[in-house]
């Protein structure tokens, strides 16, 4: 039987020479690995009472959505920059050439909602560090955290200490 | 009982002066409002026979793959570009100021393969024509165009002639 590690491809030197890239579109590209992500995430979530899932542009779309949507959720996008029409706040985290900010709107999270986030990988865990600081400055909890593929040998998890990660898929470099 | 429509929240005045943007945020803020789109875009397909699901970075994604997911099938995602990580082939396209270049995996798509867009508006068609030579380089036949907004004023679907055009919520304006 087949798991979703089956259906990642690994593409050598891109972005650039050494990285070893983990590509999710062959993932979707089949319509069961898209099934066995998407459902993977959801056992994750058994016994977990939450009220919204968050995702960030574009690929936490991918699989946030379609969770929310098979567990009758709401789904919170967090997106780039300028991106969302109404009243937003918004983060800034290191890259390892400069800096990105993302955004959420101000009125998609009312305090004390139980949020899950969802995303495609998890590496340093610099963007789900903005995310939580995004999520918590309005009044949300994150009670789980949900990624398709880990690289442990970036530490994300360390970064997120105390708050539960789950993954799907783990590699054990960079 | 409610529609589609009445979760979409309009900002006028954005990202421009004059322009009433229709914000899709509210539709997925809401476990209801997720369901009677993608719920509404399956029922569009009933009776079409097709193999796959491609929808645009990012916001066609947030529409595409849970739709993909309930129906059962591939999804595929056009991406900006350089970031897809194999190789593609790529579609440049006009926009009000400049221009766009979008790109698919060369792999995405087999000869005779059937396919439905999927994406969250459609305003000119620019990027949805562009979207379409993507695919018939590789041998697809778009068999649908499934929008969940369409703005009529700005006649996409006479760019799209020939092509089946399915929109959930239509507005006059721009």
């Amino acid at each position: 039987m087949k798991t979703v590690a089956d259906y990642i491809r690994t593409i050598p030197d891109f972005p650039e020479p050494g990285v070893m890239f983990r590509d999710i579109t062959t993932i979707l590209q089949d319509a069961e690995g898209l099934h066995l992500a998407v459902d993977g995430l959801r056992e994750a979530l058994r016994g977990v009472d939450y009220d919204l899932v968050v995702g960030p542009e574009s690929r936490g779309f991918i699989f946030g959505v379609p969770l929310a949507y098979a567990e009758y959720k709401p789904f919170i996008p967090i997106r780039k920059q300028g991106k969302l029409p109404a009243e937003t706040i918004s983060e800034t985290y290191e890259l390892e050439y400069g800096h990105a900010t993302i955004e959420i709107h101000k009125d998609a999270i009312k305090p004390g909602q139980r949020v899950v986030i969802v995303d495609d990988l998890i590496a340093t865990g610099g963007t789900t560090e903005a995310m939580v600081r995004l999520i918590e400055k309005l009044g949300g909890e994150v009670v789980k955290m949900l990624f398709v593929i880990e690289l442990k040998g970036l530490h994300g998890r360390e970064k997120l200490k105390g708050y539960p990660v789950f993954s799907l898929v783990s590699y054990e470099g960079k």
